[in-house]
């Protein structure tokens, strides 16, 4: 836990001589200005099989699934994307400081349902995986929530040595359910807009998270307390079509890439956050929440 | 750390006579059954000097000064309410998963920025004050930002055993400063409409919190990243006014009541929301963050 202006300071006040600059402290650099110069190799492309397109009237949220810990929910995904099941759908909940639920209102009225046409109609719960096997790249800060906590791939993730599972952050995207663990197969998704309700990890399937596009989903007027599910069907907001990047042509796609959790770059803007050192902090917290970290996502000019 | 179906399955398991009604666990309650029955005596009503009524376009938002923690900031505050310095200026910035900011748009433009009338043009910085002297009541659990966690009166609190400071949960209120500690007289606010940003804990002075109506600042659109000020004033959200709830006739006041930090009902919501083990949740977290913890708010009939 350093808090550099004062080492700085001690290394002034002990040093003998005049400081060359090859032996000056290296100039904190913000988490921003890390992410700037970060060299292309460590930006990578996510799969175009991974990414959902969601079309609202006011832009496009991407989506990207985590298929490492939910293959199935993942599956069946691009199944209702591919056969169009959201296009015409409906973002009918909104609930302050929780989340926004989308997909078929009427999903619950028998007669009213939408057809799922190819997609499956039960799923095992995916709540969690195995360790073993993942790049985890951990986090240096204590979690009260689990034992372990840091990325993979693009993903929050916590663990207990034994098992991972992915965490619930701003913009995490998990499937409705009822209240049976295996009660949902990805048709009603959610997405976390408000405080990280770690308490729903491990409870719920999560299947992704939002790439681009937050703002657009986190001012959706609220629904009515507690749940924030609209009374009036013409308060929810339209969704125009969910598909996935692979089913478009290359030229349609949004070249869009994401900052390698596994890079140096990620690690140093990490601390670069976790000991802030500008002029405007005054006390660097040293220390920072696996909710607390941005993804760092940019487009390429086309 | 409970999690009480295993222990009602293990006690049912060691019984040897069937368990009689006296001996039965207590039925789980969810939070909002133990906050619905909570007597009369665990609600109090705030102080209308410490409350503000922001008057937007969709509706009231209230906010609760903090004085015991910011008492030269909240002064202030009540003087620049008083000669109704923010009637006419806007919400002028909304930063997604961060905070919007409101005060007068053209403070920094000499010329332009609206007279402060008899409030103070400085103030020294409130970021912490003395632990002792306060009645804190402490959260079980771990938190990595800070030693201790807890609630003083209606605020969320995090302290070292010798000072306190307000935390930066969702709904927190701040006051806007530049690169010195000491340059925020509490005319420019802001309000946490994002993931908690702990890291400003202790690096600015915290003024008080959102008690109603914080679906009507989250909603905001978003400016343009990185910081969210507006480009375009248009963009801007109109504030017809801010008033002292203690400057307007008894029966102007809204009737409202939080539940008592201190209170038997609120210490058992809180463990409701630890370990929940309603139908749906399937395994209780054992846990709570600081920031996770709603606080209970209600208005009594007229």
């Amino acid at each position: 836990m350093t808090f550099r202006p004062r080492l700085l300071a001690l290394a002034l006040l002990l040093s003998p001589l005049p400081l060359l600059a090859a032996d000056a402290p290296a100039k904190y650099r913000s988490a921003q200005e890390i992410i700037d110069a970060a060299p292309d190799g460590d930006w990578h492309t996510p799969a175009a099989e991974n990414l959902l397109y969601m079309e609202l009237d006011g832009g496009r949220v991407i989506i990207e699934l985590a298929p490492q810990f939910a293959p199935e929910h993942a599956g069946n995904i691009r199944t209702l994307a591919r056969e169009g099941f959201w296009d015409g759908t409906s973002v009918y909940r909104s609930q302050d400081n929780f989340v926004v639920q989308f997909g078929d209102a009427d999903a619950d009225e028998a007669g009213k349902a939408k057809p799922l046409g190819s997609a499956k109609t039960h799923l095992p719960a995916e709540f969690q995986r195995a360790a073993a096997g993942l790049d985890f790249t951990a986090l240096p800060d204590r979690d009260g929530w689990a034992a372990k906590t840091g990325f993979v791939g693009d993903f929050a993730v916590a663990g207990d040595g034994e098992h991972a599972w992915l965490a619930h952050c701003y913009g995490t995207v998990g499937a409705g359910r009822n209240n049976a663990d295996d009660s949902s197969i990805g048709a009603e998704l959610y997405v976390v807009t408000g405080q990280s309700p770690r308490q729903l990890d491990r409870n719920i399937t999560v299947v992704g998270r939002v790439l681009e596009g937050m703002e657009l989903l986190s001012t959706i007027k609220r629904g009515p307390p507690p749940m924030g599910f609209y009374d009036d069907a013409a308060q929810r907001t339209p969704i125009r079509a969910i598909h996935l990047a692979s089913e478009l042509p290359a030229g349609e796609r949004v070249p869009l890439q994401v900052l390698r959790t596994d890079s140096k770059s990620f690690a140093d803007a990490v601390e670069a956050r976790r000991n802030r050192v500008d002029g405007f902090y005054k006390r660097a917290a040293g220390h920072i929440d696996l909710c607390n970290i941005p993804l760092p996502v940019r487009v390429l000019p086309n």
